[in-house]
C-alpha cells in the first residue's frame, strides 16, 4: 500500500507492506485524513519521529481479525491512544494516560497518512449515519476541545476567553458555546475571527481591550509558549487556566501570582470520540467551516506545504482516490 | 505604642500612635506574635514595603467602636484579608480575593508586631479555651495549609507527597495527614523531617529515590521557584500539584508535560481561621513541634534576626511583657 513517509525533514509517498491485524485488530481503509499542527511538529522534528505520522481519520472497517466481526463494512473512528490493555488506567477503561500506550501516528504506531492502518477494535467508534466523511474526520480534534467541558464543571454563567483562532481555538470556541453562551474567542486573524463570529460566537482581535482579571476561565490555545502568560493575567481570582499549548519551549510563569490568586492551571489533551462523534450527529459543531482544502491522498506533499504556511486552517486529504489505483 | 518599623532593609522599635479603632473595628492587644517568610520577604525590600509588618498573632479585644461589644475581653486571632465590603466577593462572604483588599501586614493595614493593632471585627474569631497563646498564634498559616483541603477532594486512598520541610511544608504535612494516611514529607533536613516523623508522618530525604508519577498530588512548599518543577515530574497524569510557594522570581514549567498528562496546577493561600482554630481546639496538628525560640517582644531584631537564618523554624514573640512596660 502506499503511505506517506516522514524522515529527516523529508516526506514522500512509499509503498509498504499493508498491515496485517493481530489478533484483536481490525484493518481499516482510510477514507479521509486530516492534517494537525501535531504533524507539523513531528515534521520539524521536535521527537525524533520517522515513520508514517497522521491520526485524524475516518475510514471502513475491511476485516477483523476476532470472533466478533460485527465492525466490518463499519466507518470508524479512533481513539488514537492505545493502552496496554493491563494496567490499572487500562483496566478503568481510560487508555489516554496508560503509562506503556502506543500513540496513532505519533508514538511506536503507524498512522492513517496512508491506504491502510491496523488498530484494535476497541480504540474504533461506528460514526453515525448522519455525519459526513468529511465531518467525521474532525472527531478527534473536537474530542480534544470537548475533553475541557469533561474536565471542568461549565455553567452558562461562566465567562469564558479562548485565546488563539488556529483550528484548536476554534474548535475549542464552539465546543465551550456549547455549555455558555458567554465564550469569546480572542485572536490576531480577521478570517479566522470572522468563522467563529458566523457561527455566533463573540470575538475580539487580541490586544484591543485591557481584559485583566475579567474571565472565569481562559482557555490557552495559542501555540505559543508565551499564551500561558496572558492567560493567567486574564484570569479572576479562583478561576482556572485551560492549558492546551503543546509547546516544546518552555514557559516563564509568575508562580506568586497562581498561588496569591488561587488560580487553578490544567492541562487538557485528547477527549472521548464517541462524545464528539454524538456531538456532530447532533450538529451542534460547524466544522466543516475550518477546512480550508482538500487534497488527494497521493499529492499528501502538495497538501502537508500548503498546511505548513502559517494561519493555514484544517487540510483535509481525500485517500478514497488512492485505494482506486 | 511601640511598634517595630521596617524602612530601607533596617529595623527598629519606635514609638508610634496607637490605633484608633474607626466604627466597626476592634483594638486588640497584641498577646503573641510569629514571623512568617512573608515577612522576611518584606525586610528584603521584595515589595517595597515599609512600615509595621507582621501577620500571625493572637491578641485580647479590649475595645469595640460598634454597638455589638460581645467581643470585648475575648482573646481572638485574625482572617488577614480585609475587604472592600462592597464588592460582589465581599457580599458573597470570601473577603479573600476582594480585589481591594488590604492586607494586615502586609498591604495598606498596620501590621501585629506592635502593642496593639485596629481591625474589622469581622474579621475577628474567638480562640477557643483550651487553645494556648502560643498554639494560637499558627491559627493563620495552619488556615493556609488546611486551605488545600478546602480546594481539594482529598481522600485517604490519595497518595500525597509534601515537598519542602520548612516551617509551611510541615504544616502542610500536618494538614493533609488529617485527611489521608498517604503522606510522605520531603525535605533536605534531617531535623526537620524528625518533627514530622516523630507525629507519624513519612518522611524521605530529596533526591533519595526516583519518585516520578509516584503521587495523586503533590505540594510544593519549597520556597524555590524550582520546585515546581520536581513536583510535576511526581505527581502522576492527572494528578495534582498544589502550589504554595509565592516566589518573587519567574518559574519555568514544560507546559507540554501539563497539557500531555493532564495535570491541574492550583495556586493556594490563605485559608479559614475558624477551620484552623477547630482543628486546633481538637488537637489534630502538634503546631507547638514548630517552635524554634520564643522572644520578649521589645527584643524584635534579635528575634527576627534568628528567624533570618537559613533553616530557622517558628520564631514567635511575646508582646506581654511590652504591654507591662
Amino acid at each position: 500500500m502506499k503511505a506517506a513517509c516522514f524522515k529527516d525533514g523529508s516526506i514522500s509517498i512509499q509503498e509498504i507492506d499493508t498491515p496485517a491485524p493481530r489478533p484483536g485488530e481490525a484493518l481499516i481503509r482510510v477514507l479521509y485524513s486530516g492534517i494537525c499542527n501535531t504533524d507539523i511538529e513531528l515534521y520539524r522534528g521536535y521527537y525524533g519521529f520517522s515513520g508514517v505520522p497522521g491520526h485524524e481519520f475516518v475510514g471502513i472497517v475491511e476485516e477483523v481479525n476476532d470472533n466478533d466481526r460485527s465492525l466490518v463494512g463499519k466507518r470508524v473512528c479512533a481513539d488514537i491512544n492505545i493502552g496496554c490493555g493491563a494496567c490499572r488506567r487500562c483496566m478503568s477503561g481510560d487508555s489516554r494516560h496508560c503509562p506503556e500506550k502506543r500513540t496513532l501516528g505519533i508514538n511506536d504506531q503507524q498512522g492513517i497518512f496512508a491506504e491502510y492502518v491496523a488498530l484494535p477494535t476497541g480504540n474504533l467508534f461506528p460514526v453515525p449515519e448522519n455525519v459526513s466523511d468529511e465531518e467525521a474526520v474532525y472527531a478527534e480534534p473536537l474530542a480534544a476541545a470537548l475533553e475541557i467541558g469533561q474536565q471542568i464543571h461549565i455553567t452558562a454563567r461562566d465567562r469564558i476567553a479562548v485565546l488563539g483562532d488556529g483550528k484548536l481555538g476554534l474548535l475549542c470556541a464552539f465546543a465551550l458555546s456549547v455549555y455558555s453562551p458567554r465564550v469569546l474567542l480572542i485572536g490576531r486573524h480577521e478570517n479566522k475571527l470572522k468563522i467563529a463570529s458566523g457561527n455566533g460566537i463573540d470575538t475580539m482581535v487580541s490586544g484591543d481591550q485591557d481584559l485583566s482579571r475579567q474571565f472565569d476561565m481562559v482557555v490557552e490555545a495559542t501555540g505559543s509558549e508565551t499564551g500561558i502568560r496572558d492567560a493567567l493575567t486574564m484570569v479572576r481570582a479562583e478561576g482556572t487556566v485551560v492549558a492546551k499549548t503543546t509547546s516544546h519551549k518552555p514557559s516563564e510563569i509568575d508562580l506568586a501570582k497562581i498561588v496569591v490568586d488561587e488560580i487553578q492551571i490544567i492541562g487538557s489533551r485528547c477527549g472521548s470520540i464517541p462524545l464528539s462523534l454524538t456531538a456532530l450527529s447532533k450538529k451542534l459543531i460547524p466544522v466543516g467551516a475550518l477546512t480550508e482544502a482538500m487534497y488527494p491522498f497521493l499529492e499528501f506533499e502538495k497538501g502537508f506545504k500548503h498546511a505548513l504556511r502559517k494561519g493555514t486552517l484544517k487540510i483535509l486529504l481525500d485517500h478514497t482516490s488512492a485505494s482506486n489505483t
